[in-house]
This record gives C-alpha cells, structure tokens and sequence, in this order.
C-alpha cells in the first residue's frame, strides 16, 4: 500500500515514520509546501518521495490531510473531487485536524463523502514542522472518529487498521460533541498558557531577571505557549462558538479568585481551591 | 549537627531524607502537629525522633521551618524568642516559605534576627503531607535567599553550606523582589490551573466524558489544581497585593484573547500567538 501524507510537520512526518516502519504500508508519499521543511523532511527520509499534491493524490492509496484545519477543510473536498474525476471509488482520505464541524460541513454533501473519513488522534507536542516528528508519538493516546457513519463501512475499517498500527485507542463521537470536549480539554489550555507568556514576558520589560525564579510549576503551566499560530489562528476561529463559551466561564472563575483574594476572604479561596482539588480524581 | 524541622510534608520530609544520608547532620528531630502526617513520618523514618516543639528547637542546632507560610510568620519569632530565652547565640532558624516580606516584617526588630535565614527553596510537586517526600528533590534547582544581610554571616554561611549539600544554586534578593517575581513565575500559574480545573469540572456535570480527550497538554496546565489549599491560601493572602496585580494583566490578556476571536480577527489572534511564543527562548 502506498500513504500518501501532505504536510509533513509534527503530525504528519511522525504517521509517516511509524506507518512505514511498523509495515502498514510500502511506500509514503509526501507533500510539503514550505521549501525549507520540504528539504529537512527529504533529508531525514520521512516520505520516500516528495512530491506534486496531484501525484500524491494520484498515485496513493490512503490520503493523509495533516495541514493546519483551516487549509484541510478546502483540501478535503477537492482530493474528493480528485477521486471521483478519476473514478477511484477504492481511495480514501482522512484528515488529523483539532477542529471537526468545520470539516463536517464543508463534505456533507460530496458525492464521494463515504470515502473521507474525519479523525483526529491526540497526540502532540508543543513542537511544530518536521523537525518535531518522532516514533511512537501516537502509542497509547486517544483518537477520535468524527461522523462515523458518514463513512463507508471499508473505508472506516481501513482507518481503524491504520490507527491500530499506531497503537491509538479509537473513540466515536460526532463532531459537534468533539468540538465541545476539545474545547474544554485542550483548546482553552492553549488559550490560558498564551495569556500567561504574555502577561510575564509584559512584565519582563521591566524586570529583567523574572524568569530566574521560574518554577517546574510555571515551565508545565505555559509550555503550550509555544505552540504555532498557523495550526492555532484556525482551531481558535472554527472553533470560535465553543471556545468563547469557554473562555467567558474560565474569566468568571478567574475572577472569583480574584475577588476572593481581593477582600482577605480566605474562607471563599479554600473553598475554591478544595473545589479545583477535585482534578485530582480525574487527572493522574 | 542536629536539624529541627517542624512540618515532615514535602519539603521539610525532602529535606530531612538528603540532609541525613548525605551526611550534613547526624540527627534529625521532627515536629509534626497532624496525628496521622506523624504516624506515617515515624513509620516512613523520615526523623528519628517525632518530638514536641519545645524539645526539637531546644534540641536542635538548626531548626527548619516547614509548615504553611501563615502558621511560619508566627512561628519564627516565637522561636527566636525561645533562643533569646535560653541564651542559645549560635543557633539558627530558617523558613522555607513561598513569600517572605510578610515573614521579614514580622521578623524585622527581633534582637535575634540575625540568627534567622529567610529562604525558599524553588523545588516541589503539586502533592503534599510525608507521603509526597522524596529524595534528591531539590538537586539543580534554585534557592532564594532573602535579605541576606539581616542573617549573621556565620548564620548565612552554615545555610549555605545546607543548601550546597542539597544540591541548589543560591539566588539573593530583597524580599520584596523576591514577592513580586514569584508572584509571576509560580503564584499566578496555580490560579490558572485552580480556573481551568474549576471550568472544565463545572460542564463535567453536564458532560460525564468530558475528560475522555483530556489530552497532554491539558494535563499539564491543569496539574497545578492539585496543590494543597492549606498551603496556598496563605500564599495568596500573603502576597495579595503582588498577586492581584498579576491577575490583573493575566485577565486583561484572556480578555484580548477572547475579542480577537469574537470578532473573527485572525490577524490579532496571530500577533497575541506570536507574542506569546517569545516564552520558547526563555523557558525550555
């Protein structure tokens, strides 16, 4: 089997390693618009060719979408309309976006709907491009399929095969119910390390050797800011209904605190803090 | 040599376990007010002796304070005073507080003061009690020492030498710099993490699989939420004034954050990202 994978950053360049290496196909395919990650993902060997988006359309089996969600819901539709110009009923594309409506929406109706199918495996670092991909990064970890329904029968089978070969535990949900959770559990962290860089790199104006005392606590609470605006700018906008939902309920928590601490009500700050203790529960 | 160290959770237990194996003193009494935190200290072996707090300071040639930072502020002068009381001039008492201008004001006219060592040593988890203990804690990290030149140089020398013995590199400071530094570096990101957890946990209520996608990042911003309110809402009473600033800036960011997304402005979501990813130079 040929995998043909366009945007091989993080995501994408690290399917390529384990797909490859694991046996789940013979031969990658890959697209890279950027010349310079193209060149460093030619040279660290993750596809076995780089090449055109028609040819690798053209000439694979399984289609890798793996490029910031706002490009992936315009490329979908037209690698679908790629297959069906040439009657290959049998190819499949998926993509590995954060963002699911979106994509839903923009491949509702194609007559060749059954043959994409929309997932998005949980995995990451807070690294970008193909100097970030890395084996085993999928092991373990969560992927969600969107509209499972939506797909064929054996297209769906073929992505479970794919996804098992990564070792990923596969979760079904439709994909407003994914862009809800995702909201919650990971789109807001983004949004509250980026505050929070951006609140002590202001005060770094000013005091120069701030960051001396920064603490284990500090680095885990704002290493996602570090994360690209080319994949966030989009997962922020497609998901903009959930996520200001979300950001107004964390501004008024933020604000209890606020004002708890603002009037020596030490009663109400225990309580909120016995409150958020209850994480401990859920989060290892 | 005999250490004291009132409060055996994490960091006075950490302490006691590197302070006797790697042979900075032969002895270590132990003061623990909580029945069951004493019960496991004694069984964990972490003095070897479970004392009052009479005979661990009239006992001890060095005693360490380790108990919340309100509880410490009394409890220092009442310690000074007892040296006072028996004439012990060499004897030396440190604090390992997370803000000091509250404990360098209560301890400001003490005619003892110079055998007082303001420090705070930046190690730790988000656990707490003898149970979170854990040897070489502290290796490679920093500690703060504050207003140095109110300790004796004898004073300031032997803690020092038990700081070097733990492995950590000593930053000086005045112990207002010192509030309002981690103010912005440790404080504000346990309140960031006290929100989100009291965000996501407050829609569990209506979406039981909510944290089926918790994905690593959000585990890493939301880890915070464990910590312990009888530690931190001292902390935060304590350094009110440095802290409410800091949520302040940090709520004025989310705020810029949730506009830009609110009204679709892609480019000023991408410029806050980009601010933002300044953080990458700065922390690993």
């Amino acid at each position: 089997m040929t995998i043909g994978i366009i945007g091989l950053g993080l995501i994408g360049g690290s399917m390529a390693i384990d797909l490859k290496r694991r046996g789940f196909c013979e031969r990658v395919l890959g697209v890279e618009s950027d010349p310079v990650s193209a060149e460093a993902a030619a040279k660290m060997g993750l596809a076995d060719e780089i090449v055109s988006f028609e040819r690798c359309v053209d000439g694979s089996d399984i289609v890798v979408v793996a490029v910031p969600v706002g490009t992936a819901s315009k490329m979908v539709p037209d690698i679908l309309d790629r297959f069906k110009a040439a009657g290959a009923a049998d190819k499949i594309v998926i993509d590995v976006c954060s963002t699911k409506e979106r994509i839903g929406l923009e491949t509702k109706y194609h007559p060749c709907r059954k043959q994409f199918v929309s997932t998005h495996p949980m995995a990451g670092t807070e690294y970008s491009g193909p100097w970030a991909a890395m084996p085993n990064l999928f092991d373990g970890r969560a992927c969600i399929i969107a509209d499972a329904a939506e797909s064929s029968p054996a297209a769906l089978k073929k992505i479970e095969d794919l996804y098992n070969v990564l070792n990923m535990r596969m979760l079904y949900m439709d994909s407003s119910a994914h862009d809800l959770h995702t909201a919650y559990v990971s789109h807001i962290s983004h949004i509250t390390s980026f505050a929070l860089a951006l609140t002590v790199l202001d005060k770094e104006k000013d005091e120069k050797h701030i960051f001396d005392l920064a603490s284990g606590g500090f680095s885990s609470t704002v290493r996602l800011a570090k994360s690209n605006a080319d994949m966030w700018v989009p997962i922020l906008t497609q998901n903009r209904e959930n996520i200001l939902r979300v950001v107004d309920t964390y501004i008024r928590k933020m604000n209890l605190f606020r004002d708890a601490i603002d009037s020596f009500d030490e009663d109400a700050v225990r309580e909120l803090i016995g409150e958020a203790n209850r994480i401990k529960k859920i989060i290892r």
